[in-house]
């Protein structure tokens, strides 16, 4: 991660300043809470792909800063929302907004935080992108309403998992990669390249976090863990040791996932089954199934820099732990 | 009303049709709570406005329909998130959607209508107005976020609370109106004055809305009465009066507006003393003056029927009950 940091280490602090910059309002609570999440150590992995993406089809304006700076504005405002959603108490280490504010405010903002970027966005005059960044934004909100009407679903399939991961998470890494394409006016092909790069590396990270809910650390991997079982979201190590497991740790998995308090001895209970039936294992061989389709997407474009770094951002998804 | 009605029945009978149309997902919950908020009998005032000044100016095609549908999304979406930020309960007679659906989905169905608007915009491909609607969508969130803050502040200014209402409904109306303006290919200085008439017509029904708020029947109005006094919303009557009143009646609102429950007889009790410091008077009066203003902005356009239409609207204000 380093190396990529330093290679667009410039564009980085450009793109602080813009979040800094953007993120203008009278009303001064507005400003407080976007810089409460916006400032609390994001990775900034979506800006990071417009970035090098933009770069790695030549373009050399300035403008990858502003969409770059609205892209993150859009995750944030999904974040927001989500944690009002999840009833979230922990992000990245700290207090969540709406622990703080009051689910009230961070509804608010988060809307407030869609508006400014489509406004922000329509000051730039990209129609293209706009179409992109609406079309992400309509299915990444069907993705969260899809994952929660299957909360608790137990009979969720890998089939309507993926479509869950893929709407709710990887599309905005996708949009992010294909505005890169757009900014760098390559052909129609490749820019849904890179657009599929994006959604794979998007399905292959939300894997991982899926994982690390599981068996991350809480102090490095910044939320709680367990809380997925907590909130009876099930993810692939789950959907995995249902179809595997025997009746009895079937119904013990069930039990706790349907409670809506759970023991850290419940977590480590369903943890071990887990384990036992090699869900983590299955869940940690499919990521590399995705990180090895996002790599072939790559191939068509010519040796550099910032190709490299996208094929390193890949490999780092299976040894984050964060 | 009948009037008007009568004058753009085709448009309007099309602007449904349009909502059902544009209504689609796979994902059957969100038609389900689309539908039910949106066909709940709203009164489509954004949309007609929209309408009205379109042809006012003389605009022949189809687009207008399509933005009509947009505007009321976004009015929709904004509806959806105030009921769960008001947890209110009755919305048009019927039970709102955060009570049918619970928050969560109220907070995910209202972020897809918003991104499902910008969606179909984008498609149209006229940028002005994106730009017209994501500036009054920013503004209307600061809107919102200002209301939340001065809640149960019975220090807000007059001032304070025309900001309020300008920006959480008057912003809307405004676009509507701009919009007619734009695909009407008129002057910039004129489509400034449609923008005007919708702002000041706008804050004129917000006004009416919160004297209704106190005056209104709860069959007729299909809202709760008394439910800004509940949530500690200070509307104009309250401002008025808590700077009329003697110490002893500003107490006793006071003491009313900061309790979690209030029953029949606090209402009425805070209701009669507004009424004796002339709030409700007050409110109309000044009400009056914007629905003067209003028709002022109209003055630069040739007569017809839609002209007609749009002033006879502004009288409107001062008579409706719902």
């Amino acid at each position: 991660m380093e190396k990529i940091l330093t290679l667009i280490e410039k564009d980085l602090k450009r793109l602080e300043l813009a979040i800094d910059t953007l993120n203008e309002t009278k009303v001064k609570v507005i400003t407080n809470i976007i810089d409460h999440i916006i400032k609390s150590g994001g990775k900034r992995i979506r800006p990071i792909l417009l970035i090098l993406t933009s770069k790695l089809c030549g373009y050399k304006g300035k403008r990858h800063i502003k969409y770059a700076a609205v892209i993150e504005f859009i995750h944030t405002a999904t974040l927001l929302h989500d944690d009002v959603i999840d009833n979230a108490q922990l992000r990245r280490g700290s207090s969540t907004a709406n622990i703080l504010w009051g689910n009230q405010a961070s509804v608010l903002v988060g809307d407030f935080l869609y508006s400014k970027s489509f406004e922000l966005m329509s000051k730039e005059g990209n129609m293209d992108i706009i179409k992109t960044v609406s079309n992400a934004t309509t299915i990444l909100s069907e993705g969260e309403i899809l994952e929660l009407i299957k909360t608790s679903d137990t009979n969720l399939t890998e089939e309507e998992y993926f479509e869950i991961i893929n709407k709710k998470t990887a599309i905005l890494f996708s949009a992010a990669c294909e505005i890169g394409g757009i900014l760098g006016d390559i052909s129609k092909a490749k820019i849904r390249r890179l657009s599929d790069y994006g959604k794979y590396l998007g399905i292959a990270f939300q894997l991982v976090d899926d994982l690390l809910d599981y068996v991350g650390e809480k102090d490095t991997f910044g939320k709680q863990v367990g809380t997925d079982l907590k909130e009876g979201k099930v993810t692939l190590p789950l959907i995995y040791t249902l179809k595997h497991a025997s009746e009895k740790d079937s119904s013990l998995i069930k039990e706790n996932l349907y409670k809506r308090e759970i023991t850290s001895k419940d977590f480590k209970t369903v943890k071990n089954i887990v384990e036992k039936y090699g869900g983590f294992q299955y869940t940690h061989n499919v990521t590399k199934i995705y990180i090895e389709k996002a790599r072939k997407c790559l191939e068509g474009f010519g040796p550099s820099n910032y190709k490299d770094a996208l094929l390193s951002l890949t490999d780092m998804m299976l040894t984050r732990k964060v």
